[in-house]
């Protein structure tokens, strides 16, 4: 009677939250110093105190209708120019504020972009691993996922699996780096190798596959890694990106839909993307975190936080034997399972009140995924558990 | 190449939009005081005292996490209680926080409602004179629209015409009172028709038809008139609300979706709800305007100012000879082209600069739409040229 497709997908739980239900039940049982939850990706780098003042400053300021009215349905023409002067400025760009069109957050900017470009049996590829929202984002636009494994060892994109999977029905691939739940990020090589392969499958095929590049870890980067700029090696790319993690404001909402520009299908995509947020009802983004942003342009969130927890973590896991891939962005670091079944290795790891995710979700089944962006003394306090639970496996440490 | 969908729908642009544009360039060329632009709908009510206080407090009080972290996708569990206990208080009802989902404002709740209950070829029922965007957010959930024409000259139900267009694919109505753009309300009386029909319907078609209450103009009434709370009449209701005109601040979307309880199917009802919010990107409904309006919740905006406006328009329009729908609610006034192509009418106006906006789009193209919540001394100067329309139209008082 219901819609059959949407009680599929309200059934399908997110794994996470049935672990971070148990961690609830288990803190009051034992303790909740005595339960380490790694599985919830909740950003816990301080709110920048500009945030606080960028409030504090728009509630004096301006005038109901700036603050509390509606804006257009792309953003206020202002903040709109704010961030364009950033964009440009920071990737040396010629973009106009019709390039760009407020979102609520990224995933918002993912479900139009879908809307805005897909026709039934469009096909888009996700790279795995992958955020596990990106299959039903495809579906909200009527289109159909196609899942192509990585580079087991790497996480890094298997340009032949790639390959075989891209054809006629071929719409769109989405691009995640940093990446979630790898923290994986592309080099300038590999992005150059991917933009080579769509320019020759769209010449192919006759027509465009567009990228669409889910940016919502872009400044959580460690080690002077730097991300490429991809409209620079491919025109055709939509980049999604969110405020929630450089400004650790995930509650507001806020993020924006940058707009291939240089190519000749400009209005019509603008068309789209336009009908697409109407459909889905977003009206706008909201005005009070537009405000914010534009006051906080320059300003992002200290991440040396979760670089003392990666680094942690992943010094010490490996030490211990576990065999793990090295976090060059983003808050997560995935970790092999030593037994054939991963998800008897997230039970095992309950014995110690370790709890992270099963990378099953994530498209990355061999892996289970810890977050850190948690306190830091959970993370020392969970090390000596991390030992038993390694010498229950008999990792120990190779000598050589 | 594009959703062709969506390029439609990006294309079919708001006439609204076009009439605002328009008004724009003339108040360049003959200054913002001679031009009257009744096209808008924005409300203009002051923003309440109260909801400036409750960002100072929660701004002052609340820790990073609870201010700018996430909630739950249905919203934080306290501000859904404070919510329900005002909802339970003021409508003597027993909902828990489980019937409850915070959503961007009610355009929101409205496509979560569609992608949650409609299948393929599900029909839904839009009761005209209705919001343009209804047809869209059936379409979002893959729903088919069907329009029904109401009594033109109460422009409240057509009871016969209702009756032919429910059918076996018949999966729900949206009912919009006080209707924008009528500003018509329905009586007890109407609504309890209304119940006995679905009822009667549900039973012969062997499934429950939903009723969708979009009330975003709840609290927006004169007269003294009331709004029956339509759950208590049909069960089966889903309510649609937003604070964008009770607190005048339409930028925050911010909103909820009411699920219908006291049934059997609500365990299912709750999952799609989930799902469709999941697919359609809405992670949650903003944090900041959810611990606004928990501040606010027994606060409304003083309607003092639509009030005086509709009677200062009504009163003299009708005196001048114009036909109108007398509005209880809202703050849009229906007046009734006196001449039979209602867009000459419309450019008829612009001689005087009065915008105003056909009513083709609102399912009602023998009248126009004045939105009243602008400047009182806009209504004021707007007069004499509104006498000046009439008597182009040689309308007169009627001398008895």
């Amino acid at each position: 009677m219901l819609s059959e497709e949407m009680l599929t997908l309200g059934k399908k739980r997110f794994i996470i939250r049935d672990i971070f239900a148990y961690a609830q039940e288990r803190m009051k049982e034992v303790g909740e110093d005595h339960v380490f939850d790694f599985s919830i990706g909740n950003p816990n780098a301080p709110v920048p105190k500009e945030v606080g003042e960028a409030i504090e400053e728009i509630l004096h300021t301006m005038t109901d209708s700036q603050l509390h009215g509606y804006s257009n349905a792309s953003g206020f023409e202002d903040v709109k120019q704010t961030l364009i002067d950033h964009i440009n400025g920071t990737f040396d760009q010629t973009y106009t504020t019709n390039d760009i069109f407020l979102t609520c957050g990224a995933a918002a900017a993912l479900t139009i972009t879908m809307r805005a470009l897909l026709n039934p049996a469009d096909e888009v590829i996700i790279l795995a691993p992958f955020y596990p929202e990106y299959p039903s984002f495809i579906q909200c636009g009527g289109g159909i996922p196609v899942i192509v494994p990585p580079n087991p060892d790497t996480m890094q994109i298997d340009f032949e699996a790639l390959k075989k999977a891209i054809c006629e029905k071929t719409k769109a691939i989405i691009v995640n780096s940093p990446n979630n739940p790898s923290g994986v990020v592309y080099s300038e090589e590999t992005i150059s190798k991917l933009a080579s392969l769509l320019k020759e499958k769209s010449l192919q095929y006759g027509h465009t596959i567009y990228l669409i590049s889910d940016e919502p870890y872009r400044e959580i980067l460690y080690d002077n890694i730097t991300v490429p700029f991809i409209p620079d090696y491919y025109k055709e790319t939509f980049i999604c990106y969110s405020y929630s993690k450089s400004l650790s404001m995930p509650g507001h909402r806020i993020g924006y839909l940058l707009l291939p520009y240089k190519t000749e299908q400009i209005p019509s995509i603008r068309t789209a993307v336009s009908g697409a947020a109407r459909i889905l009802g977003f009206v706008q983004a909201p005005g009070p975190a537009q405000r914010i942003i534009q006051k906080c342009v320059n300003v992002r969130t200290n991440i040396s936080l979760y670089r003392e927890n990666r680094d942690l973590l992943y010094n010490n896991l490996t030490k211990m034997g576990f065999s793990c891939i090295k976090p060059q962005g983003a808050f997560y670091l995935l970790v092999k399972s030593p037994e054939k079944d991963t998800f008897q290795f997230v039970e095992h790891g309950k014995k110690y009140d370790l709890l992270y995710a099963p990378g099953e979700d994530f498209g990355c089944p061999e892996y289970v995924r810890l977050s850190f962006c948690i306190a830091q003394d959970k993370i020392i306090h969970s090390l000596p558990l991390f030992q038993q639970l390694a010498d229950d496996y008999n990792l120990g440490e190779v000598s050589l």
